[in-house]
């Protein structure tokens, strides 16, 4: 029986050198699938090869993207590897319960990593449905981009021999491109409305509803019907039959 | 509750930087105690110091033994972490196995990790009880010395205070009046728009709303952000500032 495999999406990464670490972390736990967003010294980054000591083949797979959107339009599952934030209100799961969830998932899905220095943006983490935390040392924690992969990679592989089919859900969940239809959608409607004042809030209320809207697990029926339903709300009110 | 926490002991180390880099590993998982066993290079190491990051500490204490036997003598539970040898016949864990007897033994246990080019001689092994094997790729292992000790630090952490599961920050979902309220809304609304006709696929479409709305998890926040959502979209047009 075989686990769909996570994607791992490295965001901004920095180091050539990391990208290949963070490779050879993966194919170590059997993971080939690598999309980068905006590689800051661009791609292909001759660092990579000699640190991924022969994962050469997860590096010339990876695939380039601009935004963190696109890297993971056609995930239905993301999760979001950072510390706790206190900004954000949304799921915090253990390594463990990630893999659980991968496993139990039948879409694609896809763990983010920010860059080395900074890790990932607000932004960023808002895209996914939670927040994946390894629990760590409060007093030492100093966990580097490869390490944080292989920790997640390895929790993954533990499920891989489980024979047990996919969980069998009602209806899948929509692959992401679908969800940001619908969240493009709200905001054009919103912004025509006045509804994100004052300023300084918009980009807070703008990543609530997005953490709103991420969460639902809708299906693409359910989305498309609630695109329909927008559209309804805001047509001019027509007379009663 | 507290679990006796490990010795990870290195035998014949070569780089003084692996040292360092191990160290870095076994503290994020709150392990201090390391043995050194006959350094390549001697003991102290300047190449370790850089290399750990800021767990100096665990550098400071470290002990060194001119033998595995002497490195071990207090220690009643011992595994030697290494690839499955042919040469001796000895129970094989894994990772999960050994953090769950560690967990389970009263006296001190240790791990044993080998040279990094060669891994530990059959002699070293041969001390233990059991052989500890992180399973990996078969067909690409490549885990270097701080990798295995990190992974295997990080499943011995799992059974401690540092893995109780984080805090849920996800909020409590909002009890059932308030989405019946937000479904009620959402109803009035479209009524007033005519979305619902023909009359004959009513009840069913109200029942799609009704599922969709009840499969979000929404916390009370949520909910109260969506109404007012809601009630943003029906709002005759603004003008824009």
């Amino acid at each position: 029986m075989s686990v769909a495999k996570p994607v791992i999406v490295l965001v901004r990464p920095q180091l050539g050198q990391n990208i290949g670490k963070a490779a050879r972390a993966m194919l170590n736990f059997g993971l080939t699938e690598m999309r980068l967003v905006a590689p800051r010294d661009g791609w292909p980054n001759p660092d990579a090869g000699p640190a991924a000591s022969g994962a050469d083949i997860v590096l010339e797979q990876a695939q380039v993207f601009e935004t963190t959107e696109a890297a993971i339009a056609d995930c239905s599952m993301v999760f979001a590897s950072t510390v706790r934030r206190r900004d954000l209100v949304m799921p915090v799961v253990d390594p463990e319960a990630m893999a659980e969830r991968i496993a139990g998932s039948s879409g694609r899905s896809a763990i983010l990593f920010g860059p080395e220095r900074s890790g990932l943006e607000t932004e960023d983490v808002a895209l996914a449905q939670a927040i994946v935390t390894v629990p760590i040392n409060p007093d030492f924690g100093s966990l580097n981009l490869a390490q944080a992969v292989i920790l997640l990679a390895y929790e993954w592989s533990k499920r891989t021999e489980l024979a047990q089919p996919p969980a069998k859900e009602l209806e899948e969940v929509a692959p992401h491109g679908e969800l940001d239809g619908l969240i493009g959608q709200l905001d054009d409607e919103l912004v025509a409305k006045g509804y994100f004042h004052p300023p300084s809030r918009t980009q807070a209320t703008r990543n609530t509803i997005r953490t709103i809207f991420t969460k639902t697990g809708w299906s693409s029926r359910e989305v498309k019907a609630v695109r329909g339903i927008i559209r309804a709300l805001v047509d001019p009110a027509r007379p009663r039959d």
